[in-house]
């Protein structure tokens, strides 16, 4: 299905402190923008995440995902490319919007991001006052750009 | 789990006349041989597979398989990299051991390739009159690599 979402850079991180996330670690079998293919490991849970090329305004991209075991997803992530994700998920809800927002641990410290899921590209949102520049469509930003090229080394 | 196969050239394919066989269109997201990514459309059914990097011997690969609906093999074939494979394949049961055949069409037209899967690297079996040249562990003969590189280009 096709997802849309806006990417900002988190300016301000002391309203996570009351808030418990998870851990992700996720690795890559394909790093090409037009054709992602995802391993994640969620707390207890096991993913693989395939997406396509994002559209022009870069807030949509095809994303197929499906759950797998853990040992599957340990599996997988023994074939993927250098380069592993290590971060937390919080989940928090304004207005009827879930934020993601990813702390990013190991190579990518200090770079924090959050993420909002719209149902349409012309969506409004209320932007919370701990949100910073907007990144959306930046491949810079991919996770998959990330593993390659971690934010420390830029 | 670790697939062990091994894999020949078919020199005369009269022998299948008699059997029916089963159309399949595959399409890499990934043809990095040590992390392979299909998805496959076999008959009426869909498929994602992962591969690893075979072992020495040729003989042994990782392959982690999901059935999918048609829907979705045929969203994910539209994200494949260039060079969709084309061909029929037929089973054929000899002592205990099931042959998969595969006759090639389009670009790779007039290829006809056997494999047989074992238990160990070391069991014996007979190989039937109509078998040629083994190829196993041979990548060019990797369905990933003939989706770049078809047979009639060599």
């Amino acid at each position: 299905m096709l997802e849309i979402e806006r990417k900002y850079l988190v300016k301000n991180t002391d309203f996570l402190k009351e808030l418990k996330g998870k851990r992700i670690t996720q690795g890559y079998l394909s790093t090409d923008p037009a054709r992602t293919v995802r391993v994640r490991i969620k707390g207890t849970q096991g993913f693989i995440t395939i997406k396509g090329m994002s559209t022009d305004s870069g807030l949509t991209r095809y994303e197929w995902e499906k759950e797998i075991t853990i040992v599957e997803a340990e599996e997988l992530l023994e074939l993927a490319l250098p380069g592993v994700i290590d971060k937390t998920r919080y989940e928090i809800v304004i207005e009827n919007h879930t934020w993601e927002i990813d702390v990013f641990h190991g190579a990518n410290n200090n770079l924090v991001v959050a993420e909002i899921e719209l149902q349409t590209e012309e969506e409004t949102f209320t932007l919370p006052q701990w949100i910073d520049k907007e990144v959306t469509g930046d491949t810079r930003y991919y996770n998959s750009y990330l593993s390659e090229k971690p934010f420390s080394e830029w």
